[in-house]
């Protein structure tokens, strides 16, 4: 079946530029100046519209399992919530935790996504324990489970941790696969020694868990990952959820050298803070508990990460979607902060968010579409599949409205989750059309998808390198 | 008249697809995947090859008067020899000198051109008496005769020379009107000073250009205008032919800031050096006498352009094309190197010089068309109508053979120039066919073009903005 | 006459220790452990007070011709005033005018302190017109006058401006004779510009002395200042009247990379704004019009100065004591800030505001000491003549009660002035009693001294350099 | 019994002034202006002789225990040698193992020292297990015996290694305490991966020893610390044995912040090389493994670190004396360099090494003192009863023979090694006597000092931090 969307504006890294865009089957097949397409064939009316590539969430955490309890959206719920916000790809985590086997972490996965995704999805396997055995994995996902990137953590001691000595052989490593590391920077001994001593002292409440992780802390475990990737001959390197202004600064130093080190930032940085929402009353401020945390309003946290995403010294948005309910869940942290499940959903409204930005004058339409789709792809390997509105690319499109305003709250989202974390923000634009692989699955705001519709995709190595 | 270009892989900034591409008259009408485009039509075989928008030069200097002679490409010749090399479009300097009205400085600019240009062309405009006159001609250049870049002088007193507090009101205004203003800097009395104490000295010789123009005095003077833009409410900033490592660092710097600061560099300066060439034996240094110049091959200046190049810290790529020929002209500094014409000829070697950096791995495929076509196109207004292989952009675009090789020289090339700066360099890949506006100017190597094919490009402002 | 100062704690550049100070005639001639000394001698009793060396105020312009008018202090009024506070010698500037010759503004300057000055002091030499003639003068200063510092303005053009090519010159003249380059710098021709347009726009307050010289205006030319300090092989260089956080960045980067870069700051930037005292209503503002401004309290100047003593990155303080009256001084600008006379007066106090950074927790006791005296002799080249409490030096002694308070305004001061910059300020410490060469001349707080006693110190290069 | 120092110049942090010094038992009780000083009493004649505090060598380890052998100076040999070298005081190391009492290890350390040293000392405690325990130990320390720096380790996993949070906890105690914290600072987990592979690929010789522990690994824990002690509210921080350019521009970084960050350099750093020294044929270079290491000649570390020393960015010189004999010690490591005791000696050749640092111009002469005596007492809280010639002070004094000279060899040095990791050296300058309090140990290169003169010296907190 093919069709033609039409009289939309193609927006693509460099810049808006009207076309007519032919899809046939799964995929793009042409785009047309104006008018100069095919003319009997069915059409889909994108006059007004934004036609941008299929946003990619690069970072998310479906159904994950996380001290007794679970994330709590499924991948059927999180991938359909996503298809709502324009996103037509996920790449969540595989998980190995120390002592399992990697492969079948991975497989452990495969089967929580067999036939339930809404929209396309990849993989990245976390490595909870570097060993002679994992790192012999590392080579085989990437050799033949289309896995190229693994993220480790400088946090969660006993938990997911890698010591300086596990995180230098698994960059090696990756320098050899070609993989990406992915790192989660924070200086979890350190941040451990202040949770505990503000627990001692009764600073129970959530706003402590952003008091007890510093950006100095993050900006040093950023710091200490450049250092370690260089040791590794410039292994690929790429900081997920950059919040802090001094963590930045060690991104972009290195970036200034010609490295490549890479850094994504989550939406919830770019807008949210310690005071406003960690800090709110009661327990109210556990919705906003992630790590690493928001942080304060009176430093320069958000307009830096935004000039960030100017610069490309941040390269990229994803969200971290990491959705607890506040009852029964995020409940488990009342009276001692420490328990609070770590996380934040968003999966549905970073495309909104970030287009809030244009409209803001801090991002062009072009930025826009680079970090939440185009680059998202190049970095992780799904370019040109993914991430572009190009002859042969699949036809992961969406027609986004710049007229529309998009209002969030618990009422209206399609996440599980049992209060939003932006309840009550109206916002400029709006996602009218979400096409994934051809397939119209959101139609003017309504949901024509469905579960097991979303396939797996193999992914490449970088095409994103300096 | 319509043809498909067929076969080929089209190359963007986000990196090579193959598509077949569709032109009708003067415009790209549509992008194909491969083989479903039309079947009944006119091809252009670019099986093997690359196909990417027509290059952009954005600093040349046909027939420009220079101290009792003239740049010894015309518009014909000069514009000739661009499009044997892959461009398709130039920008050239029109010139207001001290007491002259500055439109009809633009006048005898468009008269040059009138029927003389094999490509197509715009104009950038040399200020070189900024006062209450030229500046409301800037005002008016913008709005009406598509004149959206000024360029002013830090060096050359008593020539083109504006003083910091001439320079900060043309920045003012162009922060009002929305110009950029490029700049030659080079901080001139300080090198005047240091050029009469050398001749005093009996150092006569090429060399002695080079060392009387330290790079400390490159950086300073692109630090002061960076400095002056910030004075003048961050008005857009785009530093010329930027030679060295000091320079650079400036610019990085400011770019680490969100600043609107850019700069090009030239091919000279990615290969070519004090030593070895401005150093050669005797008068024959002379050929690569220009300002900046050529920088030591003891110090990192090439390796930091080239990974400038790669952070964008250097945007782009121009020639500076100003070619002298060594009899008559070049030969008038024999005995005093501050007599000497300041230029090098090389409109027709940019692409392959740069494609060599992605054969040597320092440049990525879409890097190079974004240094040579897109960034060019974007910074200074012309996109999307040039720089991009898109639908209703227009037809300008180069097939290039990756296999091909190159060999450079004074027998073989076509600019209007006595000697080669790159006499005897051969590399990797070759021009194969250039297309103008739809009309196929080089097919195969052979010329079919003409001169008065070129248009005058009115361009917009700038949309490369961070 | 021979007499002990016993009791006293001495304070020198690495801290304070008990020791009794023995005098003969102009000298100090030996130290003791407390109570080791000799018995039978005249005694003063320093029980409970820092003894410390003789201040040194190295930026001084007594009766100095501006604009129609002169500074309002002599060189008897104002080394009297200076003695009050505790300073026992002064570096005044000599001026050279355009046209003029160098050793005529010596002479005048010679007969202008002749016999006139209660202290010691010396003379740095203004080149207001740096050509052939004047680089001789130089080195003639610096080998036959005890001359060895050169200030250069990079501001004022047509009055004591030089362009960046006499600027060079000189450096290189003043790397050959080892003298010291002191710099006035703001860029003055973009300066002229602000200020033309801010008089033009009807903006005639003394405020606007202040806004229409950006900090950024400071820190280019700071850093332009270095750049060709570096040109011309590292010549020695002293930025004067540093006030700014930016300006301070170029002197840090500097002395990162081991340069001979050194900066003084005033005590008015430690303490006093644009807002509250430039800005203070009507024409009151006039009061502090001085060059470089007071820097906005809203930026983190005053801290970062602070911090900039404590790291040497600011090596000294001086008081650029540069008086003018309120009445039929000032008053000249009255409706258009650009005629007021540049300059506050402050020799008096120089002493206790530093010390108040001592109470203030700002600065250790050895480094006040260091700041107001030692460095200042060090630098320019009266060391260990000047500068430091050592068997041989000049018995130039201050016996500083910290236990003391005193207070600013114009009632109670001893300088030439119809107002006081800092009128009601009440501090920590006081002078208690000042010995130049051996002489009481300041006893509890009484002065004793007299004009001619003070004579001319020949200085000789710098032993500063690092 | 009294003595006058007669004829000499005497040399301070500011320079060097002729003076007469008059000691007293054991302190010097007066500085006199030459030839002021009393008449009738015993002379030594210091006539050509620079007069300098004795020297302070800060990092020592006497007889330390290290994998089955033990460093081959006793405090009666080591102390001995230091005398002969100039240096009156030595702070040495006291150690407290994992698992053991911290109080015991202190008296274990006096144990050792009682009636064996020649000259005065002090300890720093090294803590190997942080802990609730050693954390009140540090106190008690602090309060009662005199130690006031505590030093921990970044590197030697399971000997002696602190992770981030035992760090963190020591820095927190040191903030309110008031001590001083030093870093071994090099990435142990990681440079322990790299030592492994090494050896596994058969990489075994002394050389490999350097190129496993790179200066990426050193600059990064140096960083680490900054930013620990930032989080420790500016706990004062103290970098040991600095040897690399990279670890230098942490350093010089944080005290650009007015930050309390110091480190020391060694003499090894500033002179030897990773291949001329580390890298000798066979075995040979086993005589220069110490951790850090040497470092590379093809890199800028000893031209960067003797310009930190000008700059202050290091503010001492210390030697980390640590000697081992070639026979049966450095010999365990043959065929695998990781079992080769770490460590150089070199208290003897400190002051002298320095002094050609003043001979080549790269130190004044001040800055020579400085760096060798009156920085160590003042930062680790022995001044002004040492590292000072003042009234007052104790009466540890060095001749120094401008005109001598030097030669270093096994044959001449008192150290109780079996090699010289200076042998053959020859260099300007020479100890000729040395007095400590008030005793003459050293006199015309002679002997006379005996085991059991030097005293326990109690420390105070550092009068040093910024
Ligand atoms: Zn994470
Ligand atoms: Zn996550
Ligand atoms: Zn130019
Ligand atoms: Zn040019
Ligand atoms: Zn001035
Ligand atoms: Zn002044
Ligand atoms: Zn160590
Ligand atoms: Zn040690």
């Amino acid at each position: 079946m093919s069709y033609l969307i039409k009289g939309g504006t193609v927006v693509s890294t460099t810049g808006p530029n009207p076309a007519d865009v032919l899809v046939d089957g799964e995929r793009i097949v042409a785009l047309f100046a104006p008018g100069t397409g095919p003319q009997e064939i069915e059409t889909i009316d994108a006059t007004g519209k934004y036609v941008i590539p299929g946003a990619i969430d690069a970072h998310t955490h479906m159904q994950m399992p996380f001290g007794g309890t679970e994330a709590s959206d499924t991948f059927d719920t999180g991938t359909r919530a996503a298809a709502f916000g324009g996103t037509t790809t996920i790449i969540d985590f595989a998980i190995q935790r120390y002592g399992e086997v990697v492969q079948d972490g991975l497989a452990a996965w495969h089967a929580k996504t067999a036939g339930t995704c809404h929209i396309d999805y990849g993989f990245h396997m976390i490595l909870g324990g570097v060993d002679d055995e994992s790192l012999k994995a590392m080579d085989q996902l990437v050799a033949d489970e289309g896995i190229t990137s693994f993220k480790l953590f400088m946090a969660y001691p006993g938990v997911f941790y890698s010591d300086d000595g596990q995180i230098l052989r698994a960059m090696q490593r990756a320098r050899d696969n070609g993989a990406m590391i992915m790192m989660h920077a924070e200086n979890g001994p350190a941040i451990d020694v202040l949770v505990k001593q503000a627990l001692e002292r009764g600073e129970t409440d959530p706003y402590h868990h952003g008091v007890t992780r510093p950006q100095e802390l993050e900006a040093e475990a950023t710091s200490r990952a450049i250092w370690l990737a260089s040791v590794a001959a410039d292994c690929p390197l790429y900081i997920v959820h950059l919040s802090a202004s001094k963590a930045l600064e060690q991104v972009a130093a290195a970036r200034d050298l010609g490295r490549n080190v890479f850094a994504e930032t989550c939406p919830q940085y770019l807008y949210l803070t310690l005071e406003d929402q960690l800090g709110a009353p009661g327990f109210e401020g556990a919705k906003w508990v992630c790590s690493t945390p928001l942080r304060s309003k009176h430093e320069s946290h958000r307009a830096d990460l935004w000039r960030g995403l100017r610069t490309n010294d941040l390269a990229m948005v994803s969200t971290d979607h990491c959705p607890f309910c506040m009852k029964d869940q995020k409940e488990m942290g009342v009276g001692d902060f420490s328990k609070i499940p770590n996380g934040i959903g968003g999966v549905e409204h970073r495309v909104d968010l970030l287009y809030q930005g244009v409209v803001d004058g801090k991002l062009s339409l072009g930025r826009w579409v680079e970090t939440i789709a185009t680059t998202p792809a190049r970095m992780f390997g799904m370019y040109p599949r993914k991430g572009v509105i190009a002859p042969g690319s699949d036809a992961d499109i969406v027609l986004y409205d710049p007229a529309g305003r998009t209002r969030i709250g618990v009422d209206t989202h399609h996440m599980n989750m049992d209060y939003s974390a932006w309840e009550g923000w109206e916002i400029a634009g709006r996602v009218d059309t979400v096409i994934s692989r051809g397939t119209v699955i959101v139609r003017g705001g309504e949901y024509e998808g469905r579960a097991g519709h979303g396939r797996y995709v193999p992914r490449g190595l970088s095409d994103y390198l300096v």
